[in-house]
């Protein structure tokens, strides 16, 4: 029996990440705890360009009203011991911390949109098969947005843009169209992230890289389709129906 | 029938995360496309300062090696025209877009991690139950991270601080002690994280605030414990076993 040609040997790694999840030797993580106020990220953003960091990753947010958190991946510092004093003699920062940079704990994401019913199915197979693939150390992460309306799911879908570490959308439903089509339209313009989309009714499916009818399938599929431990490659079986 | 007291009318908006659903109207989402290279992030926060802006939420990673893409939530940004031309200004700006906070897309999340089969057992009760709240509103995603081994479970753990608007964690396994237990006690200790363990071998479940046998139940008690229209207080079971 021979190899089918949508498998193959040597696959080539996807949005470069397995590349970078290995050359980390030179990347930090960064936590800072700091005073809700302005002006705390362009401070601690100046100390780390003058130690000439660049920043890889940034994630801040609001702990409570009164103090925000910042984690950063940051490569090239030149002095470690220079960034925590630096950033522990603003008055505004709580807490500071060098630690292992947090990527290869995130790993790359499977984001699953749509409907209660079918997204929970998608996700069992996109979990079992995740699993399989992280015991031979891969990161993959299965994220899901049960999300009710043609308007809020053509914004999740938007909103899948801004995220980091996504490598497939999988439009779990029995109907999305309009919006929804367009909003698919514009993320595959503006990112690299597949988009499989279960068989239902709408134009959404015409505009999916794969459609899969199965729903446990189409979360294996998509998990496969950014393992690199799997022989699978999504773009030799663009617009199939199975 | 009397009303149990685990269950109440009025409950407390959880992390006031509501609070800040509804008072949006001052709040504008940034999305900004950008050369990576050393103090973008410096210059971009240098220019929302001065026009008084307080950044709630800051997402930045790199697209591929030559770009990177920030999105901000900001409030109080006294010229919404000035901000889009000063960042326009900036040489390494590829891209800028003012548009609505993504807040209320990605919602509260639900955290689950362990091992594969648990996880997605765990997985189908919280999507069907945030699918539950969601159509009445709210938006609770629900995120899995199927981990491997003792070490990278701790870390994953660990991570949830760095994360925003976490809710819960659950622990779906059938063994979890040692470091795992130990980045449970830290979690606790640096955020208000609720932690739920399904019933299993070794010292985690001891740590958690509750534990539930049923897999599916646990997905399902970890979403009403989040959920504004859910009369559940999970502060009034906790230790409990079920």
């Amino acid at each position: 029996m021979e190899i089918n040609n949508t498998y193959k040997q040597d696959k080539e790694p996807h949005m470069g990440f397995e590349k970078e999840l290995y050359s980390l030797h030179d990347e930090i993580g960064l936590t800072v705890v700091a005073d809700n106020r302005i002006g705390v990220l362009h401070k601690l953003t100046g100390i780390i360009s003058k130690l000439n960091g660049n920043i890889l990753y940034t994630q801040q947010f609001i702990k409570n009203k009164d103090k925000g958190l910042i984690y950063m991946e940051i490569e090239g510092i030149d002095n470690e011991k220079k960034l925590i004093e630096n950033i522990r003699s603003l008055d505004c920062v709580l807490d500071v911390e060098i630690h292992n940079s947090l990527k290869k704990i995130f790993g790359k994401r499977v984001i699953i949109v749509g409907g209660g019913a079918q997204v929970s199915q998608v996700a069992i197979g996109a979990i079992s098969e995740a699993d399989r693939h992280n015991i031979r150390g891969e990161r993959i992460s299965v994220d899901t947005m049960p999300v009710v309306g043609e308007e809020n799911l053509a914004d999740a879908v938007l909103a899948v843009e801004k995220l980091p570490r996504v490598g497939v959308l999988v439009l779990a439903g029995s109907l999305m169209g309009g919006k929804i089509t367009e909003a698919i339209k514009r993320l595959k313009e503006k990112t690299d992230v597949h988009v499989i989309s279960l068989n239902m009714f709408g134009s959404a499916p015409k505009v999916a890289d794969l459609v899969i009818t199965d729903p446990v399938q189409a979360g294996v599929v998509a998990v496969m389709a950014v393992a690199y431990t799997a022989k699978f490659d999504i773009n030799k079986v663009k617009g199939k129906i199975i």
